[in-house]
């Protein structure tokens, strides 16, 4: 089924007969445009891509079905969807919930009549086509190869910034067009946060390191982490990161279609929770990840969502020792017909720098 | 007047006794809280920062005056702004419109009992203090090196984005915590459009390049953009610089508090008008800027709010031909008692590199 037909479909369970995106995510899904501005609209009869002079000729190029419009002085974008309503005789309209904020809301509804319906529309993108699949191999790749020039690079006496910049500044030379969100880079105590960002903290022999990053290319994210030992890998974290291996590992070995989320989270966490250290394992074991770097569904406890082949997902479970460090290991994971795929190849042998 | 002050007045004028706010720039702007998590609740007695575990400790250091509520098993955000408008005998809540959307909006009617009030606050931050003026001071020294750096750097055969990851990489080095937006580098014909982004397109001699950039220190950004010549500067484009530079200087030497926002557009609009590029001068002549890239008020035909000391924004002529390329120039001005600052100093000279 082709990206369209998905969200034809998901229209008509909405018992609607057009929907308007908003979303940089859904515009790009449905028709290339990976921008805030503009706005796709799609009826039964067809797509409409709304935009202004800035985007109309390229918009135009990119669009091998549908009918792109042109904002001007003779006509805003509302003028153009309330033609479009009215010509095609549709009184109920649907709109992404989560991206609209009440000021646009306010404003669509006074200019053009038509009864607004809020949707969500969590799982439009998450079973992803070939196409989508090769951009984000082509960022796992990228991602796989950052961490080995770190590896290779990495001394102690280095602030977590400097190894972000040198990251950021390796990746983008190989192809990537970006950061897929802010680089973490956590060292020594630092690790014990999940979610610390790169600082001043100058890493030191006998640190354990957490990188968790990833690259965007196409529009397609990766994200991966790794955490390594500076000099020496010293206890307690060496032992925790076998621990966070092996669930990791486990639940990877778990993953194939028809399973829920929650019970690949579960069968990680049991490992940890085993081991003595649930307590420390504090957030899901994984997100969905595409054009946005965290989608649904989400390998969460309460995610009942059930797998299905041409899914990505990071598996991502961590412990983290307060004022010690931490250890997290991720990897980005395809559901294929019969099991998964591991798409990151990076090392996940505990590596001492 | 502090800040909570400015909020407060702004309440009032809007006739509320609380606002709450869930922008990062109005998060971070009233209680150094910059982070997509979290809420600050603005009343008469009291603010309050309400978070989760991992931002809690970071807040209680980071507040000198209010409360820090944590979000956990036993109380949600809800419960907790529930609790405090229940206290303060509040049945009217401010929020901001152009931030929050419609899926939250839904969710807060549904579990907070208030009448709730869509507010636009526009100008909250229009004025800056001096702590968040040396963070643009910093913001924009960064940039003018970041410039500097890559007249010495740049060549004729390297790629539109090889310039672009240099620059970023250099500006991280000094400092910058990141970008302010997507660096901007436009090479010949790119340099038509005012927002081509960096692409693989291979610089040459005779071309123009036109770099748009900015630094982001302790939160604030800045944002600068200069047009230079590789090998030669030819025409018509050699002659178009002189015209910008032109109503970019007559601009700034017209701003001064009193003055309309849209009175020094139409100063630059003029130089460029009367020259015969009127129709190639297609947006408006600067925007305000602080923790956000563009913050109002604008340089725009439309805007007429009057100047104020402390207020800064960009003053960012272009003239782009189809076809051929573009010049832009843009600095970033304080507007002081009796005049304005410029704040970034990259020379304005035409560059032939």
């Amino acid at each position: 089924m082709n990206r369209m037909e998905r969200a034809r479909k998901q229209m008509r369970a909405d018992g609607l007969s057009a929907l308007l995106f908003t979303s940089r995510e859904n515009k790009f899904y449905l028709a290339g445009l990976y921008s805030g501005s503009g706005y796709i609209l799609l009826t039964e009869k067809d797509i409409y891509a709304i935009v202004d002079g800035r985007y109309y000729l390229a918009q135009k190029k990119r669009m091998t079905e549908g009918t792109v419009l042109l904002i001007d002085a003779d006509c805003t974008a509302a003028g153009h969807i309330r033609r479009i309503l009215q010509e095609e005789a549709i009184g109920r309209i649907g709109f992404e919930k989560d991206e609209v904020t009440v000021g646009v809301w306010e404003k669509w509804q006074r200019d053009i009549p038509a009864e607004w319906v809020p949707l969500s529309l969590p799982h439009l993108r998450s079973v992803k086509t070939c196409e989508e699949l090769s951009c984000i191999r082509r960022a796992c790749r990228i991602a796989d190869q950052g961490y080995e020039h770190i590896l290779g690079w990495i001394q102690a006496g280095m602030t977590e910034k400097q190894v972000e910049n040198e990251l950021l500044h390796y990746m983008k030379s190989l192809g990537a067009q970006k950061e897929s969100f802010d680089i973490i880079v956590a060292s020594g105590e630092n690790g014990a946060m999940p979610h610390a960002k790169a600082g001043e903290r100058i890493i030191c022999q006998g640190d354990f390191v957490t990188m968790d990053f990833g690259a965007r290319v196409g529009e397609y994210c990766s994200d991966i982490t790794r955490s390594f030992a500076v000099g020496e890998a010293r206890e307690p974290l060496a032992a925790v990161y076998g621990i966070v291996l092996k669930a990791q590992q486990k639940a990877i070995d778990s993953i194939r279609p028809g399973r829920r989320c929650q019970e690949i989270d579960q069968i990680a966490r049991e490992v940890i929770t085993s081991a003595g250290y649930g307590e420390n394992f504090s957030h899901n074991l994984g997100h969905s990840m595409g054009i946005a770097c965290h989608e649904d569904p989400r390998f969460g406890p309460k995610d009942d969502t059930i797998l299905e082949p041409g899914m990505v997902l990071t598996v991502e479970p961590g412990i983290y020792l307060e004022g010690i460090g931490g250890i997290r290991i991720e990897d980005d994971i395809l559901v294929t017909e019969n099991g998964c795929e591991v798409l990151t190849h990076a090392s996940k042998e505990l590596a001492v720098v």
